[in-house]
């Protein structure tokens, strides 16, 4: 069974957090999961066609960065940005970065 | 004569401006700058003792980013924070990012 890493709150880190949302696809990832009341499957918060490999690599780095929590339901993972554990740790920042996501 | 590569302020990307960023010594590096009425050289702006040549690249990516802006006088290079152009860009953020960087 696959066990996904979460770093914990305290563990999230200012470098990670922008190093993760430093690609305009993980940006749009967060951004597209951001306004779901339910949490996502992975393919349904890709934000164009992208090789399977390619979204679970955006989502492990997201993940990672302690940015989204993924869950396994069924055959399906389901992911949800963190954005309490975030704002926790760097009030304001996750929505500040996200409002600029789409000026480009 | 070294010729400094600026981008003009709608080439700054938010992907850049975040990839920059995320590392611990260039945020250092912006906020040491940051806090200066005048813009400083490459080494006073450093944020500890570190190699010439990595403090040479860390004012690279923050130049090429949009970050900073570089300029020869004398035998000096003097860096200054692109703050007018990354607010004109991206409101609000690089204060926001910045703000968070002395959490860690």
């Amino acid at each position: 069974m696959i066990q996904f890493v979460h770093p914990s709150t305290q563990d999230i880190t200012l470098a990670g957090v922008l190093s993760a949302l430093a690609d305009p696809n993980r940006l749009r990832i967060v951004k597209g999961l951001m306004g779901q009341k339910d949490c996502m499957s992975c393919t349904a918060a890709a934000p164009c066609e992208m090789a399977k490999s390619t979204l679970s690599n955006h989502f492990r780095v997201l993940r990672e960065a302690g940015l989204i929590r993924t869950t396994k339901q069924g055959v399906e993972h389901r992911n949800a940005v963190r954005e309490a554990d975030i704002n926790a740790r760097f009030p304001g920042l996750l929505k500040s970065i996200l409002k600029h996501a789409e000026d480009e």
